[in-house]
């Protein structure tokens, strides 16, 4: 720990898979983010995408280990941005930024703490660098300068020049490890979609979610009793709301915080029969947890040599690196939960807040720290979880409030107590440089245009849930909205075979279903300046502020979606280059232009790209079970021929990585009367085959 | 690093002051906090105090090393509360906080980032723990529990139990050195107050600063002329508004942010005329830096090779641990500004932002730490300019956006960008647990009503600054209240004597002029629990939040000052046990009871202890100057009978450190026939005597 002991390094980088590179620094630490998720490699499908060349000259890349930290600085050029660096939820552009990356609730500030704070950057430049570390890392993206830059920025003089700026230009990314050594990867691509796809299949691929998941889903208040929970389902059935699975908030559990993840008698008297019932009914059940153990809860004592120094909330922390803990915890959500039926999770408090978390003053049994066990706490419980259904052959899709890198393919999506609907759509832009998912659930709103806005956001997002269980609101609780919300809801079940089709493009190419404006081929649009104006006695020095395009983004193959927010008549699109038409219409909307639009209440703006190909399923009340034959409607828009792959499989089990799916081609091409023909290939034999009838509709005339 | 690696210690603790012990944990690092600021403990002030006793059982303090990282624990007491951790904005409470000590600007929350994270508390059980490292150190104030502890929350079921609590009671105050070893020393003391004296004691005693200090002092425009800086004083003292010193912000330098250091020829073509000409009206000239060094500064080539690996906006930053830099830098400040009559500095972007500071990975030619560097650099500044003014025998009294543990004697008063009224009286409050100045200074304000309020509360702080260069704002700028300014100011100026006293205790004793009302006897105002019920739907869990007493505080030795803010028309005080009196009438306020106050505009609620004595002096214009005698009212509240020791020296220099002072001993005693009879004591023979004829006023009857 002297800190005159630093001494430089030059990286032996070894390509470990086609066009992904990686170097030790220093004596990196046994415990990192891949390690704690335990995935392999999707090799074969890294090597599909193509060669890349390092993106770098090597000695570009300056590693120091010095006062017991590793310094690591990459090269940036001139007109580069970068993006990621983990789920953060007001800005895109990331060059200028200091963070340190930090599991936390986010704090209404992009600093490194949020809930997937994941040591991965995307550059323009189509690369990603990531640091396997599971400490804090501290991150200077573009944001500090060397005396000896050798692209150093002109010193100016604030007294008269109105060109200073605060954050002078900066020619590298610099990173702190604090610890004597650390792992890197380079991620290569010709863009920078190339190079998420790369990192989300170097952590296995992204999830596939069961069908049902990507249906409706509802949380129901805390004390709810099995009656209320039927009930509930049965009015979704009688209004004619989809719905495919039901949360149930704490009560179901006879004590919270900390949890016995044992049944509560008084409000579920016989828990497996009313799994059962439910399922019966189309509806599954996920139940909420915390995962620290009560002194009530009958894993206790057994599980108390396993768990970590501090308590929380006087619940023990059970230490997930250790085997035992493993098997003690989940054998019981296996033998109380899974095993009747359930479906799966929503997992709180593994992100902080500080005071809602072990400290990093705790130690645990397995000697990993605290702070790498914060980092990589979500992880394990998303990957644990997963195991037990893996082994079921079933499926599952769940909630959790962290995440990290190595975690793309545990079926989770993360949320949050935040609740501003302009920062769920940057969360849901960005979600996708980190191989990670965001649901930018309705709660609570003031007036139903606002209830409208959120619930047509959601439907355009990976997990479409109303939590809004604290004060009981409804999809139907605002009747001036009550139709349209019903309307987006069954526009979300019918698209269902378009979202599954995102997300297995999302597992087997490890393409975000969920993506920014940035990761799109056409988008062009520059960082805009802007100078704010408004408090000069407060701030005397006027700066140019950087507006970024944080505010639509890409779903699934061909959509682009601009979410309207509460009191907005007209919005302003950012469309990429090429033609670009109403998702509604079909009606050309523009090309590589700032369209403004004004939908009305009812529609939530969605574009589709020239040649777009979207199949729709008609409108069920849930999502189609393995097996079931659903019948197609295939909308074509725009001028071009189109070529799409849709997704098909059993949508229930795992029998998927066994070859059990198929992919269906569509096509539609233009015959020589110039109107447009549609076909679709067969299902292959012995795969599962769902399509039933197809009509075709060419949107755009 | 091995995170196995790990063992206990058994602490020997040695008193190495009355009342302060030290222990040596693991094995410290050489450069700390008080190595920084390289003062001498006032061992014979200490010794004063009296004898206290260790505050714990020794074996109660535990320490580990581990991972790295040594991990301390100090026992908390159940009703215990702890105050301090530097100067916080938002709490006076720190029980069951988590923060991390930080140097850097504050960001509305009192996280552990701030001007001063000073990491020494103080327990409402009367002593003080002071951890002597300049890392950022992680701090869980009672926030954390551990499983093994001895005094257990208690488990609650939050599904059905009101009561439950997100933080359970916690026995301990836990800390996390990033470093295999630390210094760590307690406080002790019968009441918190001696534990904070022996603190100030310990690193020198507080800063005692000239007369001039305490007047008025204004900033004016950055881009000012030497004419425009005489018309401003003219204007001043033609109005009739008090004025000390005024501050030159950054054009009166050749080119800033980086700087130069050296005078703007144009904007002042003779410097050392313009000083002097100024100090003939009896105004100082106070001026604007920061430390960074740009590459057309003078000093640049000699002092390169003493700078960092990075620069901020493109200015080296000078490694002010080496005595080289040390000279280089400040033999151009003694040459150009102090030796031409300048007499002090305010010492800009010390703090943070990150962004705005070089990054955690810069390297330094000492081989101090980036991170070292952050957590001392106020000190340093503050140390070596200090230096250069006591060469001179030349007291100053200057700005600083950052300080630390170890600074008291400094005569700088802290300061910052942000601008809540509240957060600024709270600030005040705090500074007196960390050994800082703060200043409420007044900007720009939206109503007369505001500017006046502020005024009213910098008029009883540390120093009565108006920082509106950017927007303009005069005294007199607002004519509605413009009267009410002047007379605020001159009541300032007429209560130099006190306010000078003061900080002669300060200096002395260590008792902080501005301190929390924690810190007088007879307040025992407890936390008061209130529920608020206003966002059900965000946060379901409705939870009780603790109220503290942080918008008044103490002035001095005898006066309560609760500052009123814009938009109120009445305020609470709590006053504590033993009578107290309204500051303007004399009359009884109230006796341990919270009062409800109406006082108008013109008056801030100002309430003097019984028995209390206010020395006044006539409204002067400016402070006295060495020599100079001025007559004094001496004001008696109360009914009990009053002594107090006023304090005199010649107010400039440094020649009290060789006993050139005096202590006035001033007694009011009750006569036989009822009435009150003041007296005071002649001056010493051979010390300065700045009295002149001596009036006596007993305000209660």
């Amino acid at each position: 720990m002297n800190p005159l002991t630093s001494f430089c390094q030059s990286l032996t980088w070894t390509e470990v898979a086609a066009g992904i590179w990686k170097a030790e620094a220093g004596k990196p630490e046994a415990y990192t983010l891949l390690r704690a998720a335990g995935v392999s490699p999707n090799i074969a499908a890294i090597s599909a995408i193509g060669e890349a060349t390092f993106p770098f000259e090597r000695d570009e890349i300056v590693v120091e280990i010095r006062d017991g930290k590793t310094y690591v600085r990459l090269p940036l050029a001139r007109e580069e941005q970068v993006y990621g660096f983990g789920l953060n939820f007001q800005t895109v552009h990331q060059r200028g930024k200091v963070m340190q990356l930090h599991v936390d609730h986010y704090g209404n500030k992009d600093n490194g703490r949020t809930h997937a704070p994941v040591p991965f950057y995307v550059s323009s430049r189509g690369y990603g660098v990531f640091v396997n570390s599971a400490r804090y890392l501290d991150i200077y993206a573009g944001a500090a300068v060397r005396k000896d830059s050798k692209h150093p920025p002109e010193a100016k003089d604030r007294n008269t020049d109105t060109t200073w700026s605060s954050r002078p230009y900066s020619d590298a990314v610099e990173i702190l490890v604090p610890a004597a050594g650390v792992e890197l990867y380079i991620f290569g691509g010709k863009e920078p979609l190339q190079a998420v796809q790369r990192f989300n299949l170097f952590n296995g691929g992204g999830c596939l979610p069961p069908r049902w998941g990507l249906g409706f889903t509802q949380r129901v208040h805390r004390l709810y009793t099995a009656d209320q929970v039927t009930n509930e389902a049965e009015e979704f059935a009688s209004r004619k709301y989809p719905l495919d699975f039901i949360g149930l908030e704490p009560g179901w559990q006879s004590k919270s915080y900390p949890c016995t993840f044992e049944w509560d008698k008084t409000r579920f008297p016989e828990p497996a029969k009313f799994v059962q019932q439910m399922l019966s009914k189309g509806i599954r059940i996920n139940l909420w947890t915390n995962p620290y153990v009560s002194p009530d809860a009958s894993m206790y004592e057994k599980i108390l040599p396993y768990t970590g120094s501090h308590t929380v909330w006087v619940g023990v922390v059970p230490d997930l690196t250790m085997p035992e803990a493993q098997t003690i915890f989940f054998s019981q959500f296996e033998k109380d939960h899974v095993n009747i039926g359930v479906s799966g999770y929503k997992i709180d408090e593994v992100d902080g807040y500080d005071t809602w978390l072990w400290p990093d003053v705790a130690t645990f049994p397995s000697g990993i720290s605290a702070e790498q066990m914060r980092q990589t706490y979500g992880v394990l419980v998303q990957k644990y979880s997963t195991d037990m259904f893996r082994k079921n052959n079933q499926r599952t899709y769940g909630l959790v409030r962290a995440s990290n890198a190595g975690a793309s393919s545990f079926p989770y999506v993360i949320y949050n107590d935040n609740y501003s609907h302009q920062d769920f759509i940057t969360g849901l832009v960005n979600s996708g440089f980190s191989g990670v998912l965001w649901t930018p659930e309705v709660r609570a709103s003031k007036t139903g245009e606002e209830w409208l806005r959120r619930m047509q956001s959601v439907c355009f997002s990976p997990m479409a849930m109303i939590n809004a269980w604290a004060d009981g609101t409804k999809p139907w609780s605002f009747p001036e909205v009550a139709k349209q919300v019903q309307e987006i809801a069954m526009l979300r079940m019918q698209m269902m075979p378009y979202w599954y089709t995102a997300f297995a493009r999302y597992h087997f190419q490890g393409i975000p279903p969920f993506r920014a404006m940035n990761l799109e081929e056409g988008f062009t649009q520059k960082a805009v300046s802007v100078v704010e104006k408004t408090s000069l006695g407060e701030n005397p020095y006027v700066e140019a502020v950087t507006k970024e395009i944080k505010d639509q983004y890409m779903a699934g193959e061909y959509l682009l979606v601009a979410p309207m927010f509460a009191g907005q008549a007209t919005r302003q699109v950012v469309l990429p280059t090429g033609n670009w038409y109403d998702f509604y219409t079909g009606k050309l909307a523009g090309n590589g232009e700032v369209i403004t639009v004004a939908p009305g209440l009812d529609k939530i703006p969605v574009f589709v790209k020239d040649g777009g190909i979207i199949p729709l399923m008609p409108p069920l009340l849930h999502a189609p079970k393995s097996g079931q034959k659903v019948d197609l409607e295939i909308r074509h828009y725009g001028e071009k021929p189109g070529r799409y792959l849709l997704y098909d499989d059993d949508g229930e089990t795992y029998n998927y990585e066994k070859g059990q799916y198929s992919w269906r081609e569509i096509r539609v091409e233009k015959q020589q009367n110039g109107q447009f023909k549609g076909s679709i290939s067969k299902a292959e034999k012995n795969k599962p085959d769902s399509i039933g009838k197809v009509t075709w509709r060419f949107m755009t005339n």
